[in-house]
């Protein structure tokens, strides 16, 4: 009888190794911050202060959210189905100068407590206060990899762009050696930063070894901007900056061309795909199923709440499969497997942390949740990948483990007061709904009865 | 003090009415099976047997499933991602055809449940043993609109079509006062059924005066086939055997032209869109912008299990918002109350109900369901419609009641037993691997390790 922290039992396992093996009445064990043993049925040689039975639900690794802005929790319905300019400057824009510190730590605590509910456990944040966005993270005790967003204007947080890059490092420096928190450079886009704040951000990334975090091709808006200054693509632009390779995550690419792909495929720089918001803005789709047959490497993403309006990656899933499927009028690109690996370790390739993450594999750190799939929806189970992309929701997310310690048990969250959370969020719509009405539009939509 | 059924207080309510009216601090009374009252901050007046309390959660019309074949949710996830053609020929025809009207009841209890926890109050259903399915809804307390599905070759149910219509009319007498079931004749397709059929058909449903349900246009093969047999589109073969009318409920339409939409409006047709079945088979994108624009009647529906894969309103909501959006890349269309619209007091419409539910309203039937807010995922709240539409989820659904039933009381089942559903639906399961097996085809891709 061996000895170790925690046994799931009881369970189909989806690995998302290299093989996508599958291991049916499987037991898996956590020791430590790790994955000490995956087997089939023995777990009676195993003893652990805390025994989880799957009742035959479904254990995979946990999700990971390749792009997101967590504190636009706080933003979440606020303005929907407006042009992407009418919205920007009547909406987000004037709201983003008037915030502070604690209206970011507040949302990222807000967002943590939905990813870990809907399966997430590793997100890449890009926002402003960052250091109040990994503070969250850190109470939250998820895995993230966070960036200050840096442009050239000044910034609420950290005022002229040098300073923004002066409070990047000391982050990168501060959270060098924590287990759970890493942190990117992440200049925000083509259009808001210029080519010696990019250089000097790539510097600065290459210097620490960290990723380079931007959006990249996500409107035609943006393609046309881009050509006007610079009189390139985005992504030639990227290139003639001397910025393309393995640390670059270049987030949403919907105007990404063929010989771009290939040449984005050879230098190994990675993409994060965000259908959700990319549909709700308009903004276009992504040539997905191209990037993945030149060998990008392409994970998965939420956006920020304001234009999705969730942080639910099952959604995302079951979201991403269909839609390369009717806009290609075909109906076997993305599979099943193709988007769960997009969700999982495709999306810790992304983030440069499939060596700990991603799968489920002994060695790696133990970030798993189980779904319970004693459930009408989710019944019969002929193939599990298929339940998990097309069938299941966020809510069937029994637990959660994150770097070996049970963050969720039974939809219970253990390291965060849901309760107290939502208390302090609903003040800060409060402020909100006041900024907006300064603005001189009514943010709410409430009592306009459209339609 | 006045006496009622069911007092449902602190709400807010969305009343679907044709003010798309919202009550904030709502009160909403059930007398037998109606709704008696709705005020603002006046529980105090009314005393009930139940009383339930909102806790500032969503008071909405239950959501109205236009379509969908309920049963095939026992083939949810049996095969996924594959060429129509293929899937239809190697997979659901051959288990179809093996059926028996046990396989059906479970099938459609099954199916119930689902609809029942993720906030469905009325579905529309066309299948085979379509007596068994009504039975199952009886037994859920659901309110129902079936039709057997009619075609050209012989049925497992009924045998030869003349039969077929046969039974069609004996459920029609036999339901004919029934306050919850009500009955349609239900012809397949227009390359299933020939125009004899079709003729046949609608003077039945003319005769008793029940909607006439029928798949229109799903895809371009069926758009092909018909112009070789007919020389015509869908809706011109149908207009040309004098079919279309008010009493006319079209599935799908994703092929359809300008001027057809123009006709259909004139006649009063009805169409039921099926966004995530039309991604998920790479069928094509019906232009419902465009319909509604021009005075269509569209309502929603999930299709069957075996092409979404479950039957979450919530999530073809969320869809048909974004779809549209990304796909005219224009963001204003579909705005959230026109989508809510669709699944509740546009899809009564569809089905020729709206005199009875599809909106909250004093003497309408009380078909309402409750949405629990107190969750990170539904915090903050500034519109109310955005977060039904872009951010909840079926698990949010709370509380159901069904012409003035109690049906879901905090999310536990009161009309089914769930655990029994479930393990006499995972009997069934067993059936349908041996009848796939038989085929000679592996039908759960489980241990393929594909991708």
């Amino acid at each position: 009888m061996q000895q170790v922290d925690i046994v799931i039992k009881n369970s189909t396992i989806l690995t998302m190794d290299n093989k996508t093996s599958t291991v049916e009445n499987g037991c898996l064990c956590v020791q430590g911050d790790s994955i000490s043993h995956i087997g089939t049925g023995d777990e009676e040689e195993y003893s652990a202060p805390k025994i989880i039975d799957a009742r035959g639900g479904l254990v995979l690794p946990g999700l990971i959210n390749g792009h997101t802005h967590a504190a636009m929790s706080l933003f979440r319905g606020l303005a929907d189905d407006l042009p992407l300019m009418e919205w920007l400057n009547n909406y987000i824009f004037p709201v983003e100068s008037k915030m502070d510190s604690d209206f970011v730590y507040t949302g990222t605590l807000l967002a943590c407590a939905e990813m870990i509910m809907s399966g997430t456990t590793t997100f890449c944040d890009m926002y402003l206060f960052e250091e109040q966005a990994v503070k969250a993270a850190r109470k939250a005790e998820m895995r993230c990899l966070a960036g200050e967003a840096l442009y050239d204007f000044p910034s609420p947080n950290y005022g002229h762009v040098e300073e923004g890059l002066n409070y990047t490092e000391s982050l990168i420096q501060k959270w060098a050696d924590d287990p759970i928190i890493s942190i990117a450079v992440a200049p925000h886009s083509l259009f808001t930063c210029s080519p010696d704040l990019l250089t000097a951000a790539n510097e600065l990334a290459l210097k620490y070894e960290v990723p380079f975090v931007i959006h990249v091709a996500e409107t035609l808006t943006e393609i046309d901007e881009v050509r006007k200054r610079y009189g390139k693509t985005p992504v030639n632009h990227l290139h003639s900056l001397g910025i393309l390779g393995p640390h670059l995550i270049a987030d949403h690419c919907v105007y990404i061309y063929e010989e771009e792909i290939e040449m984005m495929a050879a230098y190994g720089v990675k993409v994060i795909h965000n259908p959700e918001s990319n549909m709700k803005l308009a903004s276009g789709i992504a040539p997905v199923p191209e990037m993945i047959a030149k060998g990008l490497n392409v994970g998965l993403g939420t956006d920020g709440c304001a234009s999705n309006n969730n942080l639910d990656l099952f959604g995302e899933m079951d979201m991403t499969a269909k839609l390369h499927k009717v806009n290609s009028l075909d109906p076997t690109v993305m599979d099943t497997v193709t988007v769960l690996k997009m969700a999982t370790i495709e999306g810790a390739k992304a983030l440069g942390i499939e060596d700990i993450t991603g799968s489920l594999e002994v060695g790696k750190r133990a970030d798993i949740i189980i779904l319970d799939c004693n459930k009408p929806h989710l019944t019969p189970m002929y193939n599990p990948y298929s339940h998990c992309v097309y069938a299941a929701s966020a809510s069937d997310v029994s637990y959660s483990i994150i770097n070996g310690r049970l963050i969720m048990e039974d939809r219970r969250l253990i390291s965060l007061d849901i309760n107290e959370i939502i208390a302090k969020a609903e003040k800060k719509a409060v402020q909100v709904r006041q900024w907006v009405k300064g603005q001189g539009f009514n943010g709410s939509g409430f009592n306009k009865g459209r339609g």
